[in-house]
């Protein structure tokens, strides 16, 4: 495997960082505590720490599994923690090999509490810094588009869904194979492995039309929900054919409609068409959601999450597709987030009533030289149970 | 749903931490960073701020979902975040009620850095305890044995596993169904949902005899493995009926074997049955373990992971099952853990050597009363392939 980053955002780290006047960038991952970025930088799968030496231009990656890092990963450096009394004594080793005598040491917001405490405790002279405005701001602008060998590993989760899309439809179509909640995720989860995904992207929230009104619901609650209730229902699901993963949410109108429900199912089905055409009118991402927010609030309702998000090696990568901020407060932190070339983002509005049911309609689009292109083929799915 | 944690051990908790002078304890469950330890003692699922209040003696739940956590959750306070500008000024309220005028707050030593930074920038007067050795060994310590209500649980999980492994059995046996260990794993986990399961305790490792001698191996690297090659494979999975996971390990033996296969399954057999066996004698864990290393470092080789692990909320919870540490350095920490009714372990050595493949035998054992109780019935399958 290779790393993920390409070697000009590299640059763009390593310089950005020495803007910044840090020596050293630490990050950690390992079953309490999943970072992507270790993967993003270096390829090398999980359970591993990584230094990332600003002045020095490279990456230095102390595995929990030497063996396997020399096979996957392309960090600059390698270092096996067995040649050392662990992770102190090897971190130490880095450090003395850095020009400041008291090295300044980024951190990730999310980092745990121990990793930080070993560092300044055992480790002499440095000095953490803790700064989300630059650190974590930069790790998830640059994740936020995507290099073209990215751009075809998504590919591949977006043809897996596409064909899951089409065999969803003609199973709630034909009512045949799959009667519950739990039938629909277990279909779904199993099927795209034998397409080929290496696993699902995230755990397939499915909903009956008695539950659809949550945002988030496992398919867990009763085993016997049935989906062929009368109202909305739907799927939420995402694939990770290799470590790229999609997201598609397929809603089902179990018919006839009524007037309360039609006006639901056009106002999102508008909201999600409106917005996509307006990624190649509007600059920034925050006019793109709101498009779909005063569609959907002209009609009275709320929509009680963003228009979408990035997808890439985790399923919620910035950018996020939400309105211009009101409060001040949140004013003061926020800069308009512009649409760029390489961007993957989710589109999908939603609106949840608990006497109609949830609709959301979602589909993964990437923003190309030419505009929105929208990949997967999320459409509504209409069964009349009368 | 009920919290986990009974009465008896929720005093035991508040006692211990008064006695340690701290007036808070602080956890903290998101997407970012689960901490079981939250669902343990209020029953909420997930996403969720807690604080013990160890003067008054009352959980408060801070949830990001207050209408989910008034139905699921069983702390003493449920804070309606809506009523308050965000976590800091629900934190600033809760603290003001404390006796305290400078609340010692204690943190688990993996919780995400920026929710220490948080209270220590924005709370006034606030003290972080960081101590590992008395807050997460005390919580750890709470977990390892379980209630009756727990007990329940998990055998509704060992009841699928054991299902499983009947089914397993047949299929490997008959040659039918499956192929490949993506297939092994699929039909594991579409059929454990089909039986009852909420959901995979964890991420089932699968492993044709070609690369059984790595230790964790799940099914991804090739999707043509097939599980019908000369030599010794493996299956090993987790089935989580409702909140308590259970975690088995199934060898096969692809025969006819050869003289190192011989002893490698010999000697895993021979260490899991007298460890088993020696729960019953021992006092001490570490004694336990001690059976299974010595018969496998008799034949001249070596188990590069512990004998076995707590189950439960996570599928590794405390204890481990290890030998006394020998350098010193790791000794001063150490203190020898008894066996405690209620405790329910895995028991599962394992050999793995890169010319004849990896062999382990994996059960979980309830110790009651009258001694351990193997609760699984994985047993080593053969088949010929001649």
């Amino acid at each position: 495997m290779a790393r993920f980053i390409s070697q000009e955002k590299l640059d763009k780290l390593y310089d950005s960082l020495h803007t910044h006047n840090l020596d050293f960038l630490f990050l950690t991952d390992s079953e309490a505590h999943r970072d992507v970025n270790v993967k993003y930088l270096t390829g090398h799968p999980e359970d591993a720490s990584l230094f990332v030496d600003i002045k020095n231009r490279q990456t230095i990656l102390i595995p929990w599994d030497y063996q396997l890092a020399r096979i996957t990963s392309e960090a600059d450096r390698i270092v096996n923690m067995a040649d050392y009394q662990g992770l102190i004594a090897a971190t130490i080793e880095v450090f003395s090999e850095s020009s400041s005598s008291t090295p300044k040491v980024g951190i990730p917001r999310g980092i745990p509490y121990d990793s930080v405490h070993l560092i300044t405790e055992k480790v002499p002279n440095t000095e953490i810094i803790y700064n989300p405005l630059i650190i974590d701001s930069l790790l998830a602008d640059l994740r936020s588009t995507k290099s073209e060998h990215e751009i075809t590993l998504m590919q591949k989760s977006v043809d897996i869904s596409n064909q899951l899309v089409k065999e969803i439809e003609e199973i709630i179509i034909t009512q045949s194979k799959i009667k519950t909640e739990m039938d629909l995720a277990i279909f779904v989860e199993s099927r795209m492995r034998e397409l080929g995904a290496f696993a699902v992207g995230f755990e397939s929230l499915v909903a009956s039309s008695a539950r659809s009104w949550q945002i988030h619901t496992y398919p867990r609650a009763d085993p016997k929900q049935s989906m062929y209730q009368k109202g909305l229902a739907l799927i939420d699901f995402g694939v990770q054919a290799v470590d790229l993963t999609s997201d598609v949410t397929l809603p089902f109108i179990m018919g006839p409609m009524n007037d309360k429900m039609k006006t639901i199912v056009e106002t999102v089905k508008s909201a999600h068409d409106n917005s996509i055409d307006a990624i190649s009118e509007s600059q920034y991402l925050h006019e793109v959601a709101e498009v779909a927010y005063n569609i959907i609030e002209k009609q009275g309702y709320q929509m009680p999450h963003s228009l979408g998000h990035g997808i890439g090696l985790t399923v919620h990568d910035a950018p996020l597709l939400r309105k211009e901020p009101t409060h001040e407060s949140m004013l003061k932190y926020w800069t308009p987030t512009p649409i760029e070339e390489g961007m993957i983002v989710t589109i999908e509005p939603g609106i949840y009533e608990k006497d109609v049911g949830g609709f959301r309609l979602e589909n993964d689009v990437l923003i190309t030289r030419n505009g929105p292109k929208v990949l997967t083929n999320a459409e509504p799915i209409f069964i009349d149970l009368n």
